[in-house]
């Protein structure tokens, strides 16, 4: 099979992903192989292929293909899988696997396994034409759902868990910071809680996806958030998808006393002020529980991704176009 | 009536609080006279007569009379004060009232009401023999509660309110992080939710105190937390009553993924790694039902008071001792 | 004035309330005398006029005015008021005043005091051109709020507390039991979270309504809830507002295992299967805040009363529509 | 291997279990042969040996072998099993296995999973020498809890999840009603949560049980609860563990407006007064996190289960026992 391949961490321009064959491998006990169909290209892809998380031991095999939000058909079973079947569609989520037995497996938060294995991270991911799969961990796909949808298996989640923990109800308002893969869902699952539900970005760029996901209604912030206190103690909740500390430390500004501040993607850290009564919560993916919720919410209509497709062969100009900022919504390489 | 009044701000050393008549007040309305009968000295009067909340718009008066936790005798009402009589033994929070109208006061979060008038700080305070007090904000003492008890209504209270936001349960692991005024009654409140409770702290002078207020176990921190990676992932909450940025940070890493930190007093700074999926909840005193459950449990010997006192002429005193780590529990002006 | 006067329990045919002249009150305190506008007919004036309550208390006077949701303008202030002026819309709840003191009272839930006063059943209530109320307890109303919304203030604040325990969130399916005043705007307010929203009644006419307030779908109940096995576990959620005991032992059929029941209406027994794993509440009236937080979503436009209006003086007529079902939504008695 | 086997259902002393030679089975894929050390003898058992859950198909089996809180040690494993190894000390609960995909076995609540399998019940049980189990669904029992423990695989983790959700805490006040096999653990979990914890039995024989495993009190009803009125709105939850009507129906009487009440056995109906503001909650068993969580309180010496031993073959005496009132704590098979 043909697949994007990491074979050396750096720039993406000086050190893209390299486009060869691959074997496909032959799915053993509780595996499967997939036909990948779609699979997202995610902000932490660049990340990891550019060295970032080297030191969180990432990429964690040699030569990795990347990619962990993937829609793709059931093409052969391993020997124990028995709830799946050939022609099934199915989709991964950045979490390939878990232990199934801690504290968090066998409490609903598998999301925390500390023995989890990572989709494009730790196991070959989806920038190719076949992967293997854990058939335990894998979700059913509506058969209303195109698979172009794919990114509803990282950047959906991610925002459906965000915005899960950010306590809204029809009164409160909230703030979406960042109208990016992640923030554009975010706006529409805050909708359907009722809130009065406000993006915040620093580009321009950002305002007309914003309101067309149902912003009530869109602030631009300066580079630097030199103009954040205008909108000083003015929301219930904030919910953070801007991996930059000015968003994250003026985002907690925004926030009156007694409220939620959500931090909604990794690799940033933030400073704020610990002197006032508010609640502020990590948050990172979901779990098969949270995932099959999404699901349904995109089968019925109410959430859906904004794409922009490339092929497999050009995941390195979609990685690109995402570093640049030139990215509405969300990059997917379709494979169908 | 004598007072120790703040004339100025700056260092206790050079300004130190001043030791004169002050005319009493007649209580109006829902106004009650209290004659003092002790007040705790706390960090936080400290800052204030220092000048490190100038910013802030502290203390509110030009010449004011700090203290914030206290426990006096009603000696006169008046007219529209129904509900308590002559002879009555209530107390005083640092919240001295509050609008009774915001979201926040009809919600149970009076606390937080940004309407709120500061004992102390915004009004005059407890180191004096008299004060003029709000009857509807007051709390009734159980008789059974020595006055020297003072401090009940401000690290009681703020160490129960934090202690009750760390999600405790008989199968977790809590860190109380600094064992000082405040710590010391955390450590006895987080005992009564039946967690494993353990004392972090850099004084060694600290260990008798903590095995004392029940603690399951102590460990001694570096000064600036050399040796906070031994503890990493450990505690299943972690309630920060250390006013201090390496306390902040590095208690947020004892916390495994999924847990809670508190943070317990005001006056800092926080810098956190927002990778990880944690509850950080700033805390800040509590309600006047709060303290009457404090009160509750103080009465019923659940919860009690390290203290060493002074006399009302004697608060510079507390203050520098306090100052230089030298008061092991909670200094208190006793005038009974 | 005019008023509409409860002068003997007994069924409304045959003790009509007496229209007759009644003296004006003075404001005292912090009491204000209000010009109604508007005042709700509710179930439960019904249930005291006629004599159901007697075994509680009520009426807790022997001539007493009903009705307790209404609309006025503020006529005189009571010497203690400060935050009113003549002129000002306020309405009141059937929560006239509570102690201020409480357990409930000082942890927000002031709706539970035990010393409360009661509108138009301990108080007089609205079923007049003028009342009393305390400026404590009233709620300013948002100008554009037409007074015949005088129901927010009882089936409005009932709907939205019922609702508010449902636990429900945008992949849950929640079923309203009993579209009549409260239920249809529980309808409307079940749909602000996002959730698929199932109207069930026992009656025909109410199908229309259900479908217009929101409903995503109406499931017509056999009188006796015979048929009612055909949606056994089908349901995160349950609330009923339907008086009746088959609509409450087989409304809890409907929820599927760990899911939620609210009872959201008084007067009602109830019987149901203990070997299950549910939460079953029950719910009653709200506080000041949830009656501020029914208003802001008034004034936005997000809920609206379905209502009848009558006369003053046509009380009677009003209450034996109620009695006979005939009522589509709410009757109001209109005095502007 | 010897076994009591449940041949035909029927009253305990007309239809006794029959000791008589069964084949051991042989542990395929993740199954794994247990040798019994302890069984614990639930008034459950009592109810499908003597035909009273027949309308809910139990037992699932013509010719079934009761029991299901079991410690054992593993003897064989399935060619599937990793995590476990000949040796091993084990224990089981009445969850047999769960389907691990369903919404309940995702979200961490598998005892509620409708595919679950029913140790004792719809599988063989531990009135036996041996037993199959699944790997996966047992827990390891830390090394210095005695077999004898076996009920906290019952009655322990029905007591720990049904006190969990009493919402207890240092202020509180929980009644605990029935001192039985499940109530006697209760009431220390209870204690371990700091709530003043009293005891509510019929049995003047429980006091001193209860005394014994930390009542604060003990309140002795009336067989019929003629006296429950004494108690009326005294407590803020009460814990119910008697299965009989007037048990369930003035235990709800017991809670202050805004309480909880936790009904912990199944085999019950109930009726209460729906115009309260309360919250009741069905609980059962729990889950393998649940039960986790149960035995390290055990082993930290927290939580013990009272019990009286027999030996397999006097399972009948046993049950008998049981059926007329006659065991303090728990009725235990021992077989080591």
């Amino acid at each position: 099979m043909k697949a994007m391949v990491l074979e050396k961490v750096g720039k993406v321009e000086e050190n893209p992903l390299k486009y060869k064959d691959v074997d496909i491998k032959k799915p053993e006990g509780f595996e499967i192989l997939i036909k990948n169909l779609a699979c997202g290209v995610c902000h932490s892809n660049l990340h990891m292929i550019e060295g970032d998380w080297v030191q969180y031991g990432l990429p964690g095999k040699s030569n990795i293909i990347p990619g962990h939000e993937i829609i793709g058909r059931v093409e052969e079973l391993g020997d124990n899988v028995t709830d799946l079947k050939k022609g099934d569609i199915v989709g991964l989520q950045p979490l390939y696997s878990a232990c199934g037995k801690c504290e968090y497996c066998l409490s609903g938060r598998e999301h925390l396994c500390p023995y989890g294995k990572w989709t494009g991270e730790t196991v070959d991911g989806g920038y190719a034409e076949y992967m293997i799969a854990d058939s335990r961990y894998v979700n059913k796909v509506p058969s209303n759902i195109d698979p172009v949808n794919a990114p509803l298996f990282c950047p959906g989640v991610t925002a459906y868990t965000a915005v899960k923990k950010a306590e809204l109800s029809p009164d409160k308002t909230v703030y979406i910071v960042g109208i990016g893969g992640v923030g554009h869902i975010a706006l529409q699952i805050a909708k359907l809680y009722g809130s009065r539900v406000v993006a915040v970005t620093t580009s321009k760029n950002h305002e007309d996806l914003a309101y067309k996901m149902g912003a009530d209604d869109v602030v631009i912030m300066d580079r630097n958030y030199e103009n954040a206190d205008m909108l000083a103690k003015t929301a219930d909740a904030a919910i953070i998808f801007a991996p930059a500390d000015a968003a994250i430390k003026n985002s907690i500004k925004f926030v009156k006393d007694g409220g939620v501040v959500v931090q909604g993607v990794r690799g940033n850290q933030g400073e704020f002020d610990f002197t006032r009564e508010l609640k502020i919560k990590g948050s990172k993916i979901g779990t098969r529980q949270d995932m099959n919720e999404v699901l349904k919410l995109a089968a019925d209509g109410k959430i859906k991704v904004e794409s922009k497709t490339y092929k497999l062969e050009e995941a390195n100009e979609a990685l690109k176009a995402l570093k640049h900022g030139e990215v509405n919504g969300r990059a997917v390489l379709k494979m169908y």
